[in-house]
């Protein structure tokens, strides 16, 4: 019975497998159930048995935490009955039917489907051709890029999950701005990585204070979180502030992951520069999507652009990027087969309406928001949003932007999400996707809201006159 | 110039998150940029400067490892230029062309797509609706479920990655079955998770070895995994057996985490029982999705199921997993927006239809290779798959079941992947979707080359006749 097959093929090639895994293990022949079969010395050693059940959630589940979430689930939202509720927090250009996307963009997911050859599992990091796709769509000269360099991703969210998981040790920390996307925190600190926030300069729309930044560098430093156009602020960086920051980067040797998912959504006349065209030496992960540019954000198709001309990175981190893209697989390849098209086929004319759109939205916005005491605007340049500072001091019936932003719910029924949840108290930010005829009611609203609670300060009009 | 908005915004409450992250800082003014802003005591510093990049993969990105890739990547495969290749190896259902989805499933995806509606970030977990037609499609009076106990997940592989990483902390074990598909141990290991290997029984139609299982728990065993319908066995657990697995989870407290992809993929007249539909205490998390059953893995719909009726798991664990799902959220809103229909209205002639074919064609490959000496061939019950073990005494020529399938390409362009992928050595698994005529033509090319290659071991003829 000894050369029966089963025996051999479980315990006959000596292959450390076979026992428990990682662990010296006695294999040992026993007779259970009526046939021969592996089992381990011990087997029958009674173990010390739980007396009861005590199944707890992970330490990485525990510590995966979504701040604005965190805060507007602590929020009392309740709206004034007599009052349409207004949301202005929603950063999902969808909500409101105002913003669809294309039609050619629907109608090359029906292609797709209709080919019956997008089914199947796509390549762990996207199929060749989808790849090829956005590697043209994104070459330029001063970065060019291949089908090698594009990693699919389900959403820019793994995409920036996967740039960090790729660079970062626990233990190692991360430059993050402030105010900034939650995510890059949630996603970080749910790995062990440490979050340093580096300070963005209202009065300079937003850009970088680069000594903060560079202050913050350490050896444990794997990377630096560049976000243009930003959310929340809307802003986008000049060609010399963005080689300002690539100066730091590349004086620390310490690479970019360039959140670009509103890469392209600038308005007439602002600049338009991603950080990988602008970089000479510092390798740059560039994440994106269709989420926000295509305004399909729930379709979930991001991807990575590898930007490494000096071979910084090299295969290693490439490698890397893949073995980390097997672990969940990617984008649904129904939107992967589509994504030629999409790039290829969506008219400019759809860019420009949107982008007109929200440029239009945000000086409506501004303009109204400017002239309401105690309220300071800051104009985008880009992407869907405008923050707006509170002079809390005029404000001294609220405690922060939290409280600020909960009671203008209660009287006017218009929620913006209190910046608190960017780390950065006491400003609000507004979703400019927002149909005209809401935000100009909107803003009227918070204009009465705020004439209604504004105190001026003797102090403060004292300075006003310096 | 104290009193300026943006000075206030960014110092004036105190708050610690402005300055460096859970650091104490001081924070002081100084002036830069022409501007008041605040930056961090010792900026101007200056830091020991790294001399050269070195940027490296992370320990989680090398950890990864997908056992599959490994093997197969080192293989010589160099097909018989005279014999067109038959690949054996590849489990995706949708290849060959022989097995479409239903055309109900894919208007249901159009039918999505012409809504509009479906275009937004829906919630990480999933649409409500979409949860709760999961919930009623997969409820039983045994293990009710509700939509609330539904999670959608990109592709089962998330699932089954959320799943462990609620369940487990870095240090903690988990028990997976040996042969066992290699995600397990894949996404289980890049978490600092060990892997403990379970035996199955080949020659008791891979039922697990219950007594190896219960020796292998300790203290930090934080849950085993299931997989039933099996891949790679094919095999599908009795009620009997169902019962004895959750018998040792129950008497050592230990959660489960069902791999139920093949769920309801069972030949005519075998058992088809999810486990908890048989628990009366174990809490289970049953991960599944659109994948297998309506032959579409490309699209990335998954599902975990939280069975948890006495209230072991409780809110904690609901909340893990939902924190979770924020890290990167979900499954493409078009497929979410489609999966009621798919669920309700895809007829049941589509599934008799796969399971025959898959049924048929198992018998014909298992006949076939029943008689071809030196191979035992076990039958499948369900899922896609069928295991042969090779004797490898019979074939000196080789020394494993790498070598023995490698040169199975090299002479006869049949590709069948070695089952040292799913740590059970001298195995091969094939996969029986593909076209009828393949698997006949297959069939016999694997006897012509185990005839030339079988050697009769005259020690082994005598103990026949015992």
């Amino acid at each position: 019975m000894e050369s029966k097959p089963y025996v051999v093929q479980i315990n006959g090639n000596g292959l450390p497998s076979q026992g428990v895994n990682g662990k010296g293990v006695n294999g040992k022949r026993v007779n259970g159930h009526g046939a021969h079969h592996v089992s381990v010395k011990g087997a029958v050693k009674p173990k010390t048995q739980k007396q009861r059940w005590d199944v707890r959630p992970s330490e990485m589940s525990l510590n995966t935490v979504n701040p604005i979430r965190a805060i507007v689930d602590g929020m009392k939202l309740t709206p004034n009955p007599d009052k349409a509720m207004i949301a202005l927090s929603i950063g999902d250009p969808t909500v409101f039917g105002n913003l669809p996307t294309d039609d050619s963009v629907l109608q090359a997911m029906k292609d797709a489907i209709d080919t019956h050859t997008f089914n199947g599992y796509a390549p762990s990091v996207g199929y060749q051709r989808s790849r090829e796709a956005v590697a043209n769509f994104y070459s330029c000269p001063q970065a060019p890029l291949e089908a090698k360099d594009v990693i699919l991703t389900s959403g820019c969210s793994q995409a920036i999950d996967l740039a960090i998981s790729v660079l970062c040790n626990p233990g190692d920390n991360i430059l993050v701005p402030c105010p900034g996307f939650s995510l890059y925190k949630t996603l970080a600190v749910s790995l062990g990585i440490q979050v340093k926030l580096y300070n963005l300069l209202p009065e300079k729309s937003w850009e970088i204070d680069l000594q903060h930044l560079e202050s913050l560098v350490d050896d444990r430093t794997a990377c630096v979180i560049v976000n243009n156009p930003s959310n929340p602020c809307g802003s986008v960086y000049s060609k010399e502030h963005l080689q300002g920051i690539l100066s730091v980067a590349s004086r620390h040797r310490i690479p970019i992951l360039a959140d670009e998912i509103y890469g392209d959504m600038v308005f007439p006349g602002c600049p338009s520069h991603s950080l990988a065209s602008l970089s000479s030496d510092v390798p740059v992960l560039a994440c994106g999507g269709l989420a926000k540019r295509w305004l399909v954000p729930g379709w979930r198709l991001g991807w990575i652009l590898i930007h490494d001309r000096n071979n910084i990175f090299g295969s290693e981190i490439r490698q890397g990027l893949v073995k980390l893209s097997q672990r969940i697989l990617g984008a649904c390849t129904i939107v992967q087969g589509a994504l030629e098209s999409i790039l290829n086929n969506t008219p400019k004319s759809f860019y420009h309406r949107t982008i007109s759109f929200l440029k239009s939205n945000s000086e409506l916005c501004f303009s109204e928001l400017s002239t309401v005491p105690g309220l300071t605007p800051i104009m985008p340049s880009g992407a869907m949003y405008l923050m707006v500072g509170i002079d809390m001091e005029h404000f001294p019936g609220f405690q922060n932007d939290v409280d600020f932003t909960e009671s203008l719910v209660t009287e006017q029924s218009v929620f913006c999400l209190p910046a608190s949840a960017f780390e950065y108290p006491n400003y609000f930010r507004i979703v400019v996707t927002v149909p005209e005829k809401m935000m100009v009611e909107a803003c009227a609203r918070i204009r009465e809201f705020c004439q209604r609670h504004y105190r001026p300060s003797s102090q403060d009009s004292n300075e006003l006159d310096q």
